[in-house]
């Protein structure tokens, strides 16, 4: 059994959407982010970071692993699945998961940070992000003309980045101009397993459609962010 | 014979040190960012995302490897060092790894930005970044009061964080209170493979300790910055 401490993020779906992928049996603890719980020292004991997501292994004593791209390495080798056991397709992997962790997920959460939740714009702060976010997901979509997926076969890299860039509208990015980066959205957010994962710890998925309930969960992110840290 | 594309950036010393600590033959190509060599074709068809280090395995069919963290993995395991073999040893190097793709390189490189390249000086963004470095920089010195290195022995991950923790001044961020932090630097910079990476493709140190050159530097950088990209 793992169990998994996630709050309902894009970094948070990057660790329940493996789960169920690889079918591995968890239990989960939400983290309650906005009341500051990943930053209590039960929390930090696990991740000294004091950021979600993070799993403990219970099947190999307790074996803590924090940083959600870590944590989808460690769980498909684990699982021996969505990672290649050869040294170029897993380093193809790697790559494509490493783009996500270096790139997509910081310049989106800082698009997030400056576009949805600090009450002052700043609109150079908003339009760098915002650049930086959809150039990145250019580059998704120029792979994405001729490769079905990211690396190869479905993998954790199609994983991180799909959590990451099926947010564009909360960042304020457009992908109207991207079909290959929309058909692979959608064929990824067809899989019964991604459904079931991006509902983990609870289903927020009416907020990123718009409307009053995403302008509150924003005010709310507020007291997260003005604590100067990445989303 | 491994072909090296890199530049004199926190990134670039990363794949250089990593060379020369594992003791792998390569051939160095600087890459002039500044010109925007990176966003050639010869380049892009390296790298898709444009940006430094990359490398081109020429014992292995011309594999190319992009994103620092990746290429750090591959030829660790390559070389069969720097990198543990069992499961648990590996994934906390990874954990670590990650905490410097996904944590400390973007915000010290918004740091950056910010405080020293847009000639734009926004006060809320300076310190957000300032402030989320120093979080992680006390991060690392926590796990370093307890611990000779990050993850067991010296690892890819000891050198990841050290490349980019080492320009704390340059992000305008101050140490003179992480002394644990400022032990591991250290000692890491004493290893003769360290010194002779970091000279990799050219020797810049000059401009981290100030004075006239780091303002030159930092004019000529904002070519890059303006385009709205991390660094």
């Amino acid at each position: 059994m793992i169990d998994l401490y996630t709050a309902p993020t894009p970094n948070g779906w990057k660790a329940s959407v493996t789960l169920e992928e690889l079918g591995l049996a968890y239990a989960v603890h939400p983290v309650d982010i906005m009341a500051g719980e990943q930053k209590a020292p039960a929390f930090l004991a696990i991740n000294p970071n004091g950021r979600i997501p993070a799993i403990v292994d219970r099947d190999e004593g307790d074996f803590a692993v924090f940083e959600s791209g870590a944590l989808m390495i460690y769980l498909a080798e684990k699982a021996g699945a969505l990672l290649p056991a050869d040294a170029k397709g897993r380093s193809r992997v790697i790559q494509w998961l490493m783009f996500q962790m270096g790139g997509v997920g910081p310049m989106m959460g800082q698009a997030n940070v400056f576009y949805r939740y600090l009450p002052e714009k700043i609109p150079l702060a908003i339009d760098r992000y915002q650049r930086e976010a959809k150039r990145l997901l250019t580059v998704l979509d120029s792979r994405l003309a001729d490769h079905e997926f990211l690396a190869g076969a479905y993998s954790i890299a199609d994983i991180a980045n799909f959590c990451w860039a099926r947010t564009h509208h909360w960042s304020g990015v457009g992908i109207d101009d991207l079909p290959h980066l929309q058909r692979w959205l959608a064929a990824i957010e067809a899989r019964p397993a991604v459904e079931r994962g991006l509902k983990v710890p609870v289903d927020i998925s009416a907020l990123f459609k718009g409307g009053d309930g995403a302008e509150r969960f924003a005010a709310n992110a507020r007291t997260i962010v003005t604590g100067g840290e990445r989303q």
